[in-house]
């Protein structure tokens, strides 16, 4: 890396003949830096959660077709390179991810919430509350596609299921600062699942949050009210960019509202803080 | 109104002769200036669509309680003054409406939506197409209250009904441009109101959308398919400011997602644009 002519003095860039040999040797070269940052002890606070696992890293939107009949439903053209996910922080790059709220709401009754527990064992967070199902994208998978792998691996839902059931519901943009003072920009797809009722003649095997014990990333799940999942959010129960989903979903939902809550507004506009950042194009 | 040395040569105050009269004070000042102009033919692109109606003007959030028990749901403690609806854009106020989509969602058929075509004798955006129901927030008036009368007036829905089953689901922010080239910052609340199927044995009288002759605001409503929509508002048949809120709809009811449009992170960005002003606090 380094800084040319061409970017300036206030950005870093890839030397021209590492960017002429295309995303892969990117990656490649990341990896080498990153790795070497691991073995040597460096930057524990991130690396220390090495997971073998690629995030895709985007560049620039990419220009219009010559031909003038430019596709924007064209997707991903613009991946500029992959790296390890636990690396990401160290560079300031957006992180993308998926979360999901699964909900009980039967004609006359309040809504209630899928509240998991996070393992004890896990390495970030252990024993906190946490959104139904969530997870990282993983380089090369949709949206779509990981958050119904997701509800199958965490919670044992069956993803015919969810794929029938489930809707996108927007997206959150913030910045998650590490215990170490990295700020890491995060953009997190929401979605919600409505699902039957416990019990309820609906209710078949699949339907149900239940823990995977092959995935054992969940101690257990219960199913909350609103003024329960508040008071654990208001105690510091859930982590915190899970409690940043279940306010978008309260808003959404008519839970919060701009009577209940006079910074409704500046709320609203802090769930989707610009990041300055490229993403998916 | 002057510039002290106080607020600086880049902003403009009132004098604090006037300032310290209080709220109706600065509503007197400020109507006697509009009315001036109004009456010398001045601005006839924003002052020719005179309402005889008060918006209210925010001012800076009150500062917290010196007892220190400061209470974050204490309302409408910082209105500044209040103006004729159609001289705020002049002066780049922000002004403040609620917008609501009535949609059916029977199980297992696609949504639809009730579309009101507006009246040809508005005398903005005669004939075009719209929110089911919408309006701006008269000084004095919740959100709530607003769009719960406006629902009964422009649609002829039961207030009672309405109120039971209507939820706010967010807020979008955005700039109008006028045709002479004002910057009008707008706050719109939006509201979700799920409707029975008309002829099903739910839809009783004051639960379909009707236009009311007293009112004279709609000239009809239908009730599209999402395709059907889509189709009209890529015809620019939709007033502008509503086909945000339909985009904001589709976006939050997983019918608009990130793997159906890549501009998708940049939409739910610029639906909530940071407008930089006051509002209720």
């Amino acid at each position: 890396m380094g800084h040319s002519a061409e970017t300036g003095p206030w950005a870093v860039g890839f030397e021209d003949w590492v960017n002429d040999e295309g995303a892969d040797a990117r990656r490649e070269h990341f990896d080498r830096i990153v790795r070497g940052w691991k073995h040597a002890g460096m930057f524990p606070e991130c690396l220390g959660g090495w997971r073998d696992e690629f995030y895709t890293i985007y560049g620039p939107p990419p220009p219009p077709s010559p031909e003038g009949d430019d596709n924007p439903l064209a997707t991903g053209s613009n991946e500029a390179f992959r790296m390890e996910r636990s690396a990401c922080a160290l560079f300031g790059f957006a992180t993308f991810g998926v979360h999901c709220t699964a909900y009980v709401e039967e004609e006359g009754e309040p809504l209630k919430l899928w509240v998991p527990r996070r393992s004890a064992t896990k390495p970030t967070w252990p024993s906190m509350l946490d959104n139904t199902v969530a997870g990282g994208i993983t380089a090369g998978d949709s949206p779509r596609m990981s958050i119904i792998r997701e509800c199958a691996e965490e919670a044992s839902l069956s993803p015919a299921f969810v794929a029938s059931r489930i809707k996108q519901a927007g997206v959150l943009t913030y910045h998650y600062r590490t215990a170490a003072g990295f700020l890491q920009p995060e953009v997190q797809y929401v979605y919600d699942l409505r699902l039957p009722a416990p019990g309820s003649a609906d209710a078949a095997e699949g339907t149900q949050p239940s823990t995977n014990p092959a995935d054992g990333e969940v101690e257990s799940f219960e199913l909350l009210s609103l003024d329960e999942t508040v008071r654990r959010m208001c105690d510091g129960e859930f982590k915190p960019n899970c409690a940043l989903v279940l306010i978008d979903f309260f808003m959404r939902h008519g839970l919060l509202t701009c009577e209940s809550d006079t910074r409704f507004l500046e709320i609203a506009a802090r769930l989707r803080k610009p990041l300055g950042l490229p993403g998916p194009a």
